[in-house]
């Protein structure tokens, strides 16, 4: 049962990440930490082995990636030995890799786009494949008309229009390739009702928004922890720096206002009520993947005490990122096989801005995970 | 449904606290933060009103409770004003407390014990009695084989033997009078198989051990974490920094080696694996009740990159633990009153080594108390 | 020798606690810690005794000075007790403020600011006054002909214009009402050519800017400390928690703007070079006067290994402030005594943004203050 | 003018990283960063430069130094492509190490260790040697009459006794060999009215005691800002959690209290006054040379409010090391060129416990540093 695993953004530090991971597990080479699927309460016969899952992607840029990797080595992100090892398998790969097209109407570039992964699960015989999204994070789009009405998204692609935002055109291409698909970015992607319908239409399903990796992942845990406690968290500010191309992106004001509501929901859901502070990102290239995430809760207990909890998360982005692709790659695409059409809600515990009306609190979508799991078999 | 709760250790801070507290609350003038019986998921009948909960206990000083409740409120610990509010109520509490009697043999000053929380819940019309200790920790005791068998204890106290550790003798005082026992701290108690048979053959419950109010709290929720997201812990090491009574008591090495052991317990337990590190306790006489807990995570993700977690904590230890004890107090006379007996393992939520083999993370001990509770209506 | 302190922001919280401080300080009731001036290695007859100042000041608002200080009481930045005791003092100094004046030109603001600073000089009998602005940050005014030349000035202000920001009409009125001038603001203040001027022809010494209270503090001694042991410091980046009115002012984007660039100024020149990063000031109402400033620090160190330090500051601004109030007052006052005219570039220690080409570095600081001081014998 | 670095414990982390770096700043592969006497108040043709270091050295190990040059390669101490690039010459200085002679007396082995530093400095035509001390940190030793009389030590010597620490015994045979003598460690080393006698009767200079290479540097810096603000330091403990061989041997009791107390000396003599608390070190393999510090400072304020300050320093130990090996090497061989003899107080710059009546804080022994070298040309 092999599973293609179709990257937009495939020449990224996560895409990268992921792919040689996935090269290194299947000669051997590595454990599978950091893979949520490999958890002994998760495994089990439903999944896609790693080892079979084959890349392919697309990207505006052109750098090689085996180049890529070597950057990754000397930053640190990646065992320069794995590299090494797995320079002929990514070789092979970058086979696989096309060019976003440009130039053309919407319309046309998503029948291309249909065309490269189509064309990829064909040539490699591929059971199905995983359309992933871990390009660069979009500014939010205007709301349009079209994007609540399938049939008048049709008509606007028709006339040469371009209602779209990218993620949202490369969920569109990937629904009438017969690709499920995953966002692992906050932009738009499948989150619009006229790409919802598409991916009934079609019997789909889709997940997402915005991989949950480090700062938030602890707030939802600690969240909980003061709701359940029955503490008032009357504040909680927090200053994520980074460096890398995701840190210069976030850092503009549009991506960095997408990403930070995202980053402040999770606070509103399992509490109850929402504290004061704001949670920023700020860009700074010289700590490239390593990422260094500070907050500060101030809460009231027991007649009003103050007290305050802070904590520092020195994390490798990109190494947080890339088991995560893997492991939705695994279960979207098992989801599909099932039969699952529609927003994978039960995937929520890998996602700062889950779809649905899902609970915020790790430990609870960590139960429905493991139900949707088991499920599976 | 009067309910008395009888406060081994009723004159120190976390005794204190929950006193003016309740007293507080009753005359509407706080509001009950930190209380987890009154969050919205626990909230029912089935458990008596704090309003109706009546304290009394025993100490081995003497020191009077208004003054202990004034100091508290020059150290920040509780507000001065509710101080103010309830000196005429908390006059009324030094009533009910008694010196802890000496010179006897154990079987004497057990059977003083028993009388002064017999006495207490007859004059003044209770319906039960909660034992709660929240006395000094005890270093670990010699095991005797006395501690094994019910017979052989009363065989030996009869003899005027002194088989038991204080906390224990305080826990079969309460059995022999009826009342029901919580041990907040990490001493002995009740969990010698002799009391467990005792409090088995009188019908009464208990509950323990150690009251989890800070460090092992935020561990209890981010050790569940690391192992969802199958993420490698290296080590962790912890340095707790506090003042107060406890403080002191806690560098002692025996109380520091039996309170050490309870905080990395929950890592063994969440994790499956014991990561390298220590949970250092240092008096600072400085810092008084407000505790500084820092703690260094180190692990290691995807291809076996490196990271980091540091936290700290700036809690005020008995603002802390005082909600607890009205909470367990509530608790435990409820689970009394509907005929449980033996130890209440579904309180492991309050507890940094709870008994029986119950979950340690955070979520899971959260869902057998909501189901607890919910089976007590 | 009596010496006049004339507060611009006089029922501000940095005024008002410098004010319940020194009159406890003169009853007895308090120590002087984090008044510099009384440091072992600058305690000298030159300096007014703290007990010998004699207090009274400006403001837009009118909240009662007594009420101000139990606020402030209440929230923990001065203790309750101090505040009831130096009650009656406070209510006669309350006498000495006086309103702002608003509706006239800003020559008739300035000769009605003015008579206020003399009219306290005569009434009281006192030997000198200093003005000391502790009133809200203002942003960067556009530069004017009129700031360069004082001629220019007075013809601007006689002909009804309006070209001086509200710091520097303080200013003004100071110079021309024969007293010394302080800005503890980062607002404009004496720092124009034509006030300058103004004070030289009139004899009088002025100093500033921007106090220096916590983060910047701890910058100006870790920054040298990396330049001494030759370690390149990469990026520096920091976050800003604060509540009060001083949050919520430097939040806005243009005093917000004003503060971190006189904040990030010592690293360039202590370092030599400017290292990435920014410092962000967040408003955070709910913190108060309790700030919370976080560091990161990242440098290269041999064969270019990169480390980090972080560090968090807890400090209580306006206590942080207060003393250093009276300190300067004392300082500028000796100096005013002495003779001396023009900037005081020998108070450099005391400020986040010095006046002239002064060292930044903190111990090159505290050499020039110390000779200062014993010039001033 | 070339001077030779004669290490005792050449092939530890600290060593061998010393060696990669003085050979690859020689070949212009990397920048002096970290190295004090690069900066550019203390350049000057008065010290050797680093490319006329010859290093050579004993150790009671035999690890190939190439291999252990790879070790910290892998470990990212130091780049694994400058460790390529200086293996040749590595290869070099492996022909000057030699084992510790054991089994004679100490007599013998001081003749024997003599001998090998002489001949290193024959062979080599070296111009004269400094022998710097980086072995594993001793136990404090029994005191003795022969540590403070020469004659004494020599006739003990003489009759086949032991009196002398390790670390003392390398001195003895440092300066009987016509060698200055450098402890970097916390081991008595130099430190004995005898070998001073000694070294005064050869005319050599010596250094010490035990680099300051991470938390006591900061507090070196710290504890200076709060004493000059007049701020009231109530307690400072800290965490020191370190891997690696110094970590393991740290950890023993008889080191660490060695360590501990050099740790917390900088407070008392900084501050004026000691404040509460203590500074532990504590073994984590796991975390290797990258050690973490964590330090809490509560200090009151004006009128007695109680604020905190909190750092994590997270350094790599040999890299932080490593350059201030070079920097002694340099400044004593310029010392013993220029005659000096006894002890180089002037050097308590590098040192967490410096011989002699010194200031504690930094920028003072900043001072004197620069002074000591501009005396030097």
């Amino acid at each position: 049962m092999k599973t293609g695993v179709w990257l937009v953004g495939a020449r990224g530090s996560v895409a990268t990440t992921s792919m040689v991971g996935a090269l290194a597990l299947r000669a051997g080479l590595a454990e599978p930490t950091g893979c949520v699927t490999e958890h002994p309460d998760l495994r089990g016969s439903a999944l896609p082995p790693i080892a079979d899952l084959v890349f392919g992607g697309h990207d505006v840029v052109t750098t090689c990636l085996a180049k890529k990797a070597e950057t990754l080595g000397e930053a640190g992100v990646v065992p320069p030995r794995l590299v090494a090892a797995v320079a002929d398998d990514l070789a092979a790969v970058e086979e696989n890799l096309r060019t976003v097209p440009v130039g053309g109407t919407q319309a046309e570039t998503a029948a291309a786009l249909a065309a490269d992964i189509t064309g990829f699960r064909d040539r490699l015989g591929l059971d199905r494949v995983v359309v992933v999204n871990v390009s660069t994070t979009e500014s939010l789009p205007e709301p349009l008309p079209a994007h609540g009405d399938l049939d008048l998204l049709r008509a606007e692609l028709a006339g040469g229009g371009s209602p779209l935002p990218g993620s949202s055109l490369a969920a569109y291409a990937a629904f009438t390739a017969g690709a499920s698909y995953v966002d692992f970015t906050p932009s738009t992607g499948a989150r619009l009702p006229a790409l919802d319908a598409l991916a009934r239409e079609t019997g789909l399903p889709y997940a997402g928004h915005d991989g949950k990796t480090g700062e938030t992942l602890v707030k939802s845990v600690l969240a909980p922890m003061f709701a359940q406690r029955n503490l008032n968290v009357r504040s909680w500010s927090g200053l994520n720096l980074l460096g890398g191309g995701d840190g210069a992106n976030l850092a503009a004001p549009g991506p960095n206002a997408a990403k930070s509501a995202s980053k402040q929901r999770v606070l509103a859901e399992t509490l109850g009520y929402e504290p004061e502070g704001n949670t920023r990102i700020e860009y700074v290239d010289d700590l490239g993947d390593f990422k260094t995430a500070w907050d500060l809760v101030s809460f009231a207990g027991f007649l009003g005490v103050r007290m305050r909890m802070e904590f520092s998360w020195h994390g490798c982005d990109s190494a947080l990122a890339a088991p995560l692709i893997l492991d939705l790659a695994r279960l979207t695409s098992a989801a599909h096989r099932a039969g699952r059409q529609g927003p994978l809600t039960e995937l929520a515990f890998f996602f700062k801005d889950p779809i649905g009306d899902v609970p915020h609190g790790l430990s609870e979508q960590w139960s429905l995970l493991r139900t949707f799991v088991a499920g599976l078999k």
